[in-house]
């Protein structure tokens, strides 16, 4: 795509997200979205086709993208890759609206629902946490990882903007003395 | 209010939340809720007034229904509340869909969010807890009873039927350690 297709699909899907956030997906139109966003609707139908291609995309968002590589324990990882998708729920609305039009996936025809992607992406620090025996022992990776994908989807209900990251914040620090085995949540310099 | 009256209320709740949850607040309509609901128009604008009304009674979920008093120690009657608020999520419509129309509050002119209500409720066991010892020092009431409704919240966003209540009890087994002081949470007696 061109630089500038690509700036006006961003444009629209950042519009789209805060007009779902605003109104809910069944009150957002496509009309609203080409208005504030400043692009005309044939620009919404040439990248998405609908309103539904909208809502798509926006369930297609890649927990991990600005993630750095892992260096270092797997359980630092995970807890990384929690605060940053926090830090993205409190700043971008794509992320804020996608566990919003998740909740609505399973009584749409044809949408399909993220959740499972997202406890897949979420559980795999926690199974190379488990493999490196950072984990207790009766922890379950993949109960852990849902947890945290409804925690998560959870902030981005509660609109006090820039909240999203203390509370993750506080889901680690209760819930990593809780799963860490004690050598691992001791090291102060890994920010366990 | 006559006893049928009052079935009729609840039965005119208990399906606005099911048309509510499967097809967002602006998807619908009085006149769904009251083929599904078997009950005349009539009777919901006697109750309800309107679909905000429907809504506002929805907000206006007890978190402390059905749970017993106190018995025992602070932990302990938080991790029952939790515990209970996840049960009625997985079988009462009207709770599942208060934590839906929350996030719609902020947007609504003349809602109120019940968010702060929903806080103090589930940190008022946690603050007796602080006060009676049981918690660790560094510990903030108001910020693990935030993250706790989040969590609770994003609960009721995932579809598969039955799964608060494994998801709670992972939450209890994952914070609990990060929480209670040393003695408390080793006390198996008291199931925390």
């Amino acid at each position: 795509m061109q630089d500038r297709a690509v700036t006006t699909r961003q444009t629209i899907l950042t519009t789209a997200a805060e007009v779902i956030i605003e109104r809910g997906y069944g009150g957002a139109s496509i009309s609203q979205i080409t208005a504030r966003a400043g692009v005309a609707a044939g620009a919404v139908y040439f990248h998405f086709r609908s309103k539904e291609g909208i809502a798509h995309a926006l369930l297609g968002v890649d927990l991990l993208e600005g993630l750095p590589p892992r260096r270092g324990p797997a359980l630092q990882y995970w807890s990384d890759l929690a605060l940053l998708m926090a830090q993205r729920l409190d700043t971008d609305p794509k992320v804020r609206a996608a566990p919003y039009l998740a909740a609505l996936a399973d009584n749409h025809d044809g949408w399909t629902s993220p959740w499972p992607a997202w406890r897949a992406t979420v559980a795999r620090p926690l199974h190379a946490a488990e493999r490196e025996g950072e984990l207790q022992s009766h922890v379950q990776p993949e109960a852990v990882a849902e947890l945290l994908i409804s925690a998560w989807a959870g902030m981005a209900g509660h609109r006090t903007p820039g909240t999203a990251q203390a509370q993750m914040r506080t889901f680690l620090d209760c819930c990593l003395p809780g799963i860490a085995m004690p050598a691992v949540a001791a090291r102060p310099e890994q920010h366990l």
